[in-house]
């Protein structure tokens, strides 16, 4: 049987300053520095997971809401929902801290997918998400539904086959 | 009627070498590093579609095929694809070119979403775009369709209300 | 009676990759390097702690072991340890690991100082820490003696009068 | 006879956003930064036109006008002019552009020369470029005159062999 | 009569270490981070010699020798050489030090020229230069001919007129 | 008998502008970017004094006094002190130095030990520091003391072993 690897031990905490050559015209952070960060943190907690080099495979859908100010604090947490073979779907939330208002708000979040590879860059097969709180557990389910819209996005699954995907769309 | 601009007064191109710090321990391009790249051309080109502050509003699902070596040229070419009040899509293509070999391939495509912002942040309505290419017609036409499948994914809109979308899943 | 707030509130854990300008010739993490992510990452807790600007008052002394590998994450965990009216010191700790052996060990540990300060840069007062744990007293209990120190070393305070930093060096 | 490539085959255009980092005190590019992003634009061509690894083996003379502010674009556009046995001029046009005003104006133009090497960085020749459009083939004729220029501006060559550069300063 | 101010005072030294991103794939430093470097060193020494904010105005030609490679020391020495009205010319000196063979040889010499300016762009009359050693009085003097140089590559002084520029051509 | 070398052969001086991203939401240049100036400044002396490669070892307490402005200029001087097998005391001294108003204020001092080590990382012996100057002679003479101080806060020397220190601490 497949080995299981708790989802708590490829948890990401990372916590970054909003400074200068990050934000644009209206001192706000750029979404573009923002992913990068995210890919970050999420490499590391899919490096965590799977004690391999990984490289960034895909992006779901990420929305951008608030403007986050110059000087800001940003807390990202990132973790691994499940893996399938050698692909690992990371969940990354994004909150944003005013420290002199004391304001910290959900800026955003996201699903990065990436791919462990062995030192010549062939991936290779890593554990199964062990989820144990109902949060984790909720995420580890959902993942085969996203996996399947990524697929029918990508063009590799035919959506008449995308059959997890269909409770998403409420069609009978 | 809404005034519109041709797609080709948006078309930005931009070149970047891979540098180390760009890479990760495979001597590959980062997908952060690579999105953050994607951020700022499509941002170039919202600002010429609308000749005003924009501000990423979202990113639609990327993928991440074949490596691009440290050394590597990227190229990204990125256009206005059409505007809804204060927002735009916008489409970037992305080549990696290894000199040495003299080989050139696409390696990704995104469509970003920008949102035009006065001084204050406050939304404020663009110029539709006006394709003048079979090409530029269909990117103009599915726009739609991907609009609504972002509201989906967003929350913000009915599966069941996404007529375009249908199209896309081929559902009778 | 002067307010207080709980040591846990201003903790702060922060994730980095090793990133090939962060090294020297060795390919090793540059000592700089670390004491800016150290500064940035207890500044951050300093500013949960007392919701102002804070500005690096002094560093104690910092030893660097092992080398930390190009590739290598890097995490920084920082909370404040107790605060005289305005200035608070904050005590890191640093784990460097190694993700495909799999190891973490204990890199640093440092402590250093932060005054908070209005919007024209001068001093206020702020709340002073509450231990929670043991661990948490000690360091609180701790901070006099190392306070006495530094200002013994900055030449602001006579040896004689170190009352507290006498037990550090065992004099009767 | 030697082999000849069409200049357009050099071609590159790159597109930055002025950034807080690039600026001085007056938020305006800094010409260094200015003169950084020139000589990436135009090894990129260099080695566009090669296929080689490329080094920068000199610049021009080089005018800055008038100041570019922050939040700028600034576009480069560089292509080999002609070749001399291993080395290649590279001509650069930069503009700088206002968006919020729409502005575009001319701001700089230079001239780099670059040396095509290989693995162990010893000099290797290229083709010599093809103008195809007249302004390809004055920048061509033009390239004789400037490198005379260079090779006694360095003490390489006797101004009085310097016979294309007579024309240059009317001497009869 | 003019103020002047000894050469000596605009005396700048800077050190810096190349690093991973300052070169290119044959791990040597990059012509165009080079010149940022000499940018900035030629405009702190602007700087101290008119105690304003300075433009870079022009920069000379520039020539390229031996690669410097990653991890070396690069020293820049800049001096104002001699000022005219508001623009003011720079003199650099560059040396490449190999620590571990111990070798530092002179690696470039460069003229940037900058112009003050007050705090809205406007450039404002500086103090002459005094120079008291020979080479620096034969900086002084050599910065006539290199200024109607300069003039004359810009298109604003006709070549017959540049009197002082007939010494460099040799010319009857 | 144990080769000398002049304390003068370390000598390193270095020139930085405070740009944007140096500094804190007060403008002012934060106290990690200075300790990472102060890191390559004080690496350069090590290498110049032991011709190997150096790791920082340890710092010293360093105390910030008045914040130092964007655009301001930032001397640093380091030299080594006094040599013990491979480690090498290095002393710095920081000047800011704001140009409009002409002020140059001496800053910050600090004390870096670094260890020579050659390609494999092995520690090696260099020669010790020969003082030509009362200020040398002194900062000679007091590295024995500091040194017996980071022993002992490393746990590392027992305080009553450490007779040097005792002259720190006026003990009879």
């Amino acid at each position: 049987m497949r080995k299981q690897k708790p989802v708590q031990e490829s948890f990401v905490s990372m916590t970054e300053l909003v400074l200068p050559n990050d934000t644009n015209t209206l001192n706000n952070l750029m979404g573009g520095r923002m992913m990068h960060l995210m890919d970050i943190a999420a490499a590391v907690s899919a490096q965590r997971h799977s004690n391999r080099i990984v490289v960034t495979a895909s992006v779901d859908n990420v929305s951008f809401r608030e403007g986050i100010r110059l000087g800001s604090v940003v807390t990202l947490e990132a973790k691994v929902t499940r893996a399938f073979s050698s692909s690992m779907e990371v969940h990354i939330d994004v909150w944003a801290e005013d420290i002199p208002s004391g304001t910290k708000v959900k800026s955003n979040e996201a699903f990065f997918t990436f791919v462990a590879v062995d030192q010549s860059g062939r991936p290779i097969d890593v554990p199964d998400a062990l989820p144990e709180t109902p949060t984790e557990q909720e995420l580890y389910e959902g993942a085969l539904r996203r996996r399947q819209l990524r697929l029918v996005l990508a063009g590799r699954l035919k959506p008449s086959e995308a059959t997890e995907l269909k409770a998403l769309f409420d069609l009978a």
